[in-house]
């Protein structure tokens, strides 16, 4: 029977997503995901790291886990603790340290070992969509603590601790995403770190710290992780190369005791992390890593600042966000009533993709009104010409006066 | 509290496997694992595709998904379809391919959308501890068709598949290494890959056909896929460049109908596998799969005799093992009564290393008299020296007469 054939309906699991579609291809103007800026891969510096390390150690290739066993590559994971010591205040050894497949990896073998249905956590009320995705695919609840220009808000993630306490329940952890926050773009103060870390004693809740936009910071000082001011092994803290170099190259961290670095690894099942990239990575950055973050950083705040411009100019008054200190993205609040959902469609087929804020919000509606906008990817002109084209759809929808 | 802190044993999913030990190294003489031969890394032939590829196309890198989206980069589906069209029969297209992060997510993601605990699957009693290990951990219940030399026993399956359907049971798929199975190296034959599709039809139960190892057939022709023979859409076909290549490449393939890609697609929360692994694997195969190929299977045909010699030579008539058409493993005999997991310890205090049957066994127990040998890792001489020193540790241990 060709074309015909076996029917699957009826033996799918009866808990699945719907299925994808077809694959449409990248939009003219690209403002979604986490892409990094094309310009600033490093070619010819990845060639000369692509001989170096396929000579000197290409038994790597031929092994499941060679140089380093299960926790990642010896050069790399060493280029880690310096990094993570000089950039992030972090005092750890390379025994602490988890190499994985990108960063989700790392959410995903938290959550794998801590998390059962019907578990409770805390977020911050706008947040990763990969995070929050996978927290409710295990079924688990959670709390979205409120955020405002300094990161989240203290006394309303301890008047949350409390009030579970009452109805006797211990969050699994508190997630957060500190320095540069996604989507916000806020930064933890260090007064609030500290005051973090005394409620998570309190109460005895771990704090899963993320930082894969950290090194972003367009200039000057910027704030040690949560993980740094801690010696009583409350911070999992987990880091991405996705935001630093490219997500094409699927490679994360997580820093954690070895009581929990133990059972990840016991959930690890993908018989390793890939070593092309471990391996090329690692020779790259420890050779060049100061460097390529500077560059990174200046692209991105040129981009930034363009963006920034093109939707005061395009947009006018009737939109808010604020200028982040770095990163990627651009948290924009629409007029009150518009539902950004409602504009996906009609932008797309004008070549425009942004992310609806819904999905970066503990309470979808909550975010109705936002929309989340990279600007890694795009030049400057297409910032420029996407923005203008994205207020005639929104005008034309309705969405703005 | 430094070095005491946050206890997490009261935080821990109460349904984890035992945690890991420290890394340790890799043994002296290492028999496990599906590690493949060192000196067939093409050292000077991936430093230039990694130069060509990333010259021609570096946007890959800081793009999720750039060239192709979320199935995997164009060269390598396309070197795929033809590959698969070339050594296996199959008439497929890229629409129909996923690259996955090595085949274990292709058996992840598949298990993912078919199952749910208390399903029921078939797979061959003995089998990859892998897939075994999967299912186990989904407790999905799985019935093991009994193995001879000419692979998978249909007899057997029909009786399991009668008595299920008699218990009003459908099976979720039939899982099967048709060519050179693991761990018994065995190859189905043409006749019972016919009547296969026939019982697959007669029960509405899809093949699930793992072809890691298909390759490495040592000379000849070789039997072609299953899926080859089918027009129906009942058979999921995986494979691996793991052993083709080796498995510090995290890289595998799903070919698969739409209506099961589309659901495969919306599972796979990886963002996507490795581009640097698919570039470099990618541009490498389409120059030189043929003669790459014939290489490692006359590397692997000289280690596999070495070993066959060995065990002849040291073990003498006490074991009994069948020499495959090719692949990377001997499963070999112990005598009666002995049980291969007591061997394992004082085998690894001499540094040799080698797999107990048990894992690789639908009924742990039935294997207990049972060693895999992978002889791919080691070099010749080690393999002479890891057997010699094997049955002194085995004949110490009163295992061998």
């Amino acid at each position: 029977m060709p074309g015909n054939g076996l029917d699957y309906s009826a033996l799918f699991n009866r808990d699945l997503p719907p299925p994808s579609g077809p694959w449409e291809g990248h939009p003219r103007y690209n403002f979604i995901g986490g892409h990094s800026d094309p310009d600033m891969v490093p070619t010819e510096e990845f060639i000369e790291s692509a001989a170096r390390v396929f000579r000197d150690d290409p038994r790597n290739i031929s092994m499941y886990n060679f140089s380093g066993g299960p926790q990642g590559i010896l050069p790399l994971r060493r280029f880690l603790v310096d990094k993570l010591a000089r950039h992030r205040g972090i005092d750890t050894n390379i025994d602490d340290v988890l190499i994985t497949s990108g960063s989700g990896q790392g959410i995903e073998l938290i959550n794998e070992i801590l998390l059962e249905e019907g578990d409770t956590v805390i977020v911050e009320a706008f947040s990763f969509s990969g995070a929050l995705g996978n927290l409710r695919r295990r079924k688990v609840n959670f709390a979205g603590i409120e955020l405002d220009q300094d990161g989240m808000r203290m006394d309303h993630l301890a008047e949350v601790l409390a009030d579970l306490r009452a109805k006797g329940v211990r969050p699994k952890y508190i997630y957060t995403i500190p320095t540069l926050q996604n989507p916000t773009g806020t930064v933890l103060t260090m007064a609030r770190r500290q005051r973090l870390l005394e409620l998570s004693e309190e109460y005895g809740v771990p704090i899963f710290e993320d930082e894969c936009y950290a090194d972003l910071i367009f200039e000057g000082e910027y704030e040690n992780a949560i993980r740094s001011m801690d010696d009583t092994n409350r911070v999992l803290h987990i880091g991405s190369f996705s935001k630093t170099l490219g997500p094409g190259t699927r490679l994360g961290y997580v820093v954690a005791p070895w009581d929990v670095m133990s059972r990840l690894l016991s959930r690890k099942n993908d018989a390793g992390t890939g070593v092309m990239d471990q391996m090329i990575v690692g020779d790259y950055f420890t050779n060049h890593y100061e460097d390529h973050i500077l560059e990174m950083r200046a692209a991105l705040k040129r981009k930034c600042d363009a963006l920034s411009s093109a939707l005061r100019e395009s947009f006018g008054p009737s939109i808010e966000f604020e200028v982040p200190r770095g990163g990627m993205y651009l948290w924009v609040k629409l007029p009150p009533g518009v539902d950004s959902r409602d504009l996906n469609g009609p932008a797309l087929r004008e070549g425009i993709a942004f992310n609806p804020g819904p999905d970066w919000s503990a309470d979808p509606d909550a975010a109705a009104n936002y929309i989340r906008l990279c600007f890694a990817l795009p030049s400057e002109a297409e910032i420029w010409e996407g923005v203008e084209k994205l207020a005639e759809v929104f005008r034309r929808e309705g969405a703005l006066p």
